[in-house]
């Protein structure tokens, strides 16, 4: 028998304290989700290819299959593509607000030290065309980020109108916002200045400034409107992060709110406000999300107006593990032990006792070995003649 | 944009209360098992397939696909082995009490109406080579089918030593091992006979009554004895199975505890004690466990007793969903409106109440027609000059 023992790429094992804290961490962001009304919906892992398929979209990092007929299969990379199929095939009406948690996986090259199988978190807005929504969003998030104690996390808000608009106005073909995209990316002051002068327009001030204009959400705000002509579409844009920068400041003073309106990576897909989430004791980004008309395209339905955010778990466990908030399982100190007849017997002494544990030894040698090994404080045998306690003499 | 609206044969979504109610049932269970003192194994779906292939065992029904090194890697149709494979290579020593939940998927053929997306839960009893751990395993299984109040279950003890002993008592060939296990499969009692006229013995009288050796766990215990020569290995199996009964008779005096001394069906994979659990409101059997020594084999290491068992989740929310058990979400009776600028009041409000919920729409007016559509009770809106209240008049 050839055992391998080897798990594959970006796969692993979860035990004990870390397998017991990442259960207990998933249940307490669906507990939040839940108390809010979001309602919950659970996909297979197991969907058509032709799901995520779009025209933006080639699904390169997928693992792929057969069924038995032959139809090519993905394990799902995303939870929000397939919320989009249920709301386009299951005949439910938004608004909604829904929620998930589960598995997503992604088929990353080897050795780059990525997870190929993640546990994901979300919600989504669905058919809420208000500003109300992205603040519901951001809200949930806080509520999430503060019910875990993840200390010194901030949240990033973007808007995917800002890039958006400056291509439009300056008509810009593929190639040019292209070139204009790596230099917004890549903050490259010196581009972006030549790029003005070569592309002139009423943005060149704000242009230029592009790669400065991130850090505390007010700051960053009040100096973009300076650069901007008033009545200009992204000075809506502004006015719009300015609302949701406000109000989420009054709802929590504390929290480090920034913006960067630099953020295109994702524009393809947003059509709006985006937000990230990140923390001093993570490396990566560990909330995503924002505004988007993705899914109401792929229906060929009339619009349907969405924003949602997912947060990817494995990071949240890795930071309460630093942090030592992730659950710890309650060590018994005291073991009861009986022959197999008296079993019953012990069992209910167990049962009235939140800290007691069951021996299943079949002598009394056993369990108290198996007590001094794990340090419990005693072991209690249940007799005919009634029960004895005996202290163990721990080994340590 | 073309949306494929179905979804891979075996598989389907759960909405809503469907969905929350499956998750909460699964919570429910890991909560029994860790009060019980199991700890939590979380291990990855996505396994190589050399883990799960033995002798025995050719795995056909897997989903299979390569990952980027061109290995071969299969979604596990399976808990226990993946399990096996953490203590074959983890280096943590038994006894231990592991538990897990999560899905696992089997490749069926199509229009079976067969599941190929299942959740399961289960826990294992590794290092254990008493009897007690068999109890154990009982004692779980039916706290968990009382917990979720699952009515009228019943648990079916079976032996694999049982067929195993004839076999080797009575030297059957390969061939003639074969044609015996279809006569107990079958229950076929003239088959049967012929069989021990051509292969006396002294379990003559036993093999011819095997079909009939089901049912009442006490009746058919007592049946058998008086159908076995006194000091036979088999006789020893009885006397387990009546301790066994016994005991559980004890703790569950209520519990359908029957007997089939007819079972062979997965006798290669198990060594000792099988136990089944079935339900009057499900078709199938939606636990199994039994005692084995299989994980031992693989390991190459010395001999390691374990005891477990499965529970297909998927059947007990079918069954709590009949019986109007399945956890149903509070329907909220107030809606939250306001202006966007009074949302962190009105966000206020609502966190004062269990019950209210936030309107997330523009206007009132929208706040209004969801509260009529969706039967709320009253909608209030927060203003600058304090809370208004709108009682709503239902649609229906």
């Amino acid at each position: 028998m050839k055992w391998n023992r080897s798990l594959p790429s970006g796969t692993k094992d979860k035990l004990f304290r870390e397998a017991n804290g990442a259960y207990q961490l998933e249940k307490k962001v669906n507990d939040v989700v839940k108390k809010r009304g979001y309602q919950r919906v659970d996909t297979p892992m197991i969907e058509f290819e032709e799901v995520f398929i779009n025209e933006e979209n080639r699904l390169q990092d997928c693992y792929r299959f057969f069924d038995k007929s032959g139809r090519l299969l993905v394990l799902r990379p995303d939870m929000t593509v397939p919320i989009g199929r249920v709301i386009a095939t299951a005949g439910i009406q938004p608004p909604l607000k829904l929620s998930y948690s589960g598995k997503i996986f992604r088929a990353n090259t080897e050795m780059l030290g990525e997870q190929n199988e993640l546990t994901q978190a979300g919600i989504e807005l669905i058919g809420y065309s208000s500003l109300k929504a992205e603040i519901e969003c951001l809200t949930c998030a806080v509520a999430i980020l503060e019910t875990l104690q993840i200390p010194d996390f901030h949240i990033e808000l973007g808007h995917a109108q800002i890039f958006r608009l400056i291509v439009s106005t300056l008509r810009l073909d593929a190639k040019e916002k292209r070139e204009l995209q790596i230099h917004v990316e890549n903050k490259n002051l010196t581009e972006l200045a030549r790029f003005t002068v070569t592309h002139p327009s009423v943005f060149d001030e704000f242009i230029c400034a592009i790669p400065e204009l991130f850090g505390e959400a007010n700051e960053v705000l009040m100096r973009a409107r300076t650069l901007l002509p008033k009545e200009s579409d992204i000075m809506s844009v502004i006015e719009e992060l300015e609302t949701l920068a406000g109000i989420i400041n009054t709802q929590f003073p504390n929290l480090s709110l920034t913006v960067d309106l630099g953020l295109v990576a994702l524009m393809d897909y947003y059509t709006g406000v985006l937000f990230s989430g990140y923390a001093d004791l993570a490396a990566d980004i560990f909330l995503r999300g924002g505004r988007y008309d993705h899914l109401a395209e792929q229906f060929g339905d009339a619009k349907i107006p969405a924003v949602g955010f997912g947060i990817n778990l494995d990071t949240l466990v890795a930071i309460q593990y630093q942090t030592g908030d992730l659950a710890v399982l309650p060590k018994p100190k005291t073991l009861v032990h009986s022959t197999i007849s008296w079993l019953p017997q012990a069992e209910a002494l167990v049962k009235a006792h939140q800290d007691y544990q069951l021996s299943l030894f079949d002598t009394l040698e056993e369990a108290l070995s198996y007590g001094k090994k794990w340090q419990y404080e005693q072991v209690i045998e249940v007799t005919e003649a009634g029960n004895h306690t005996i202290k163990v003499v721990s080994e340590s």
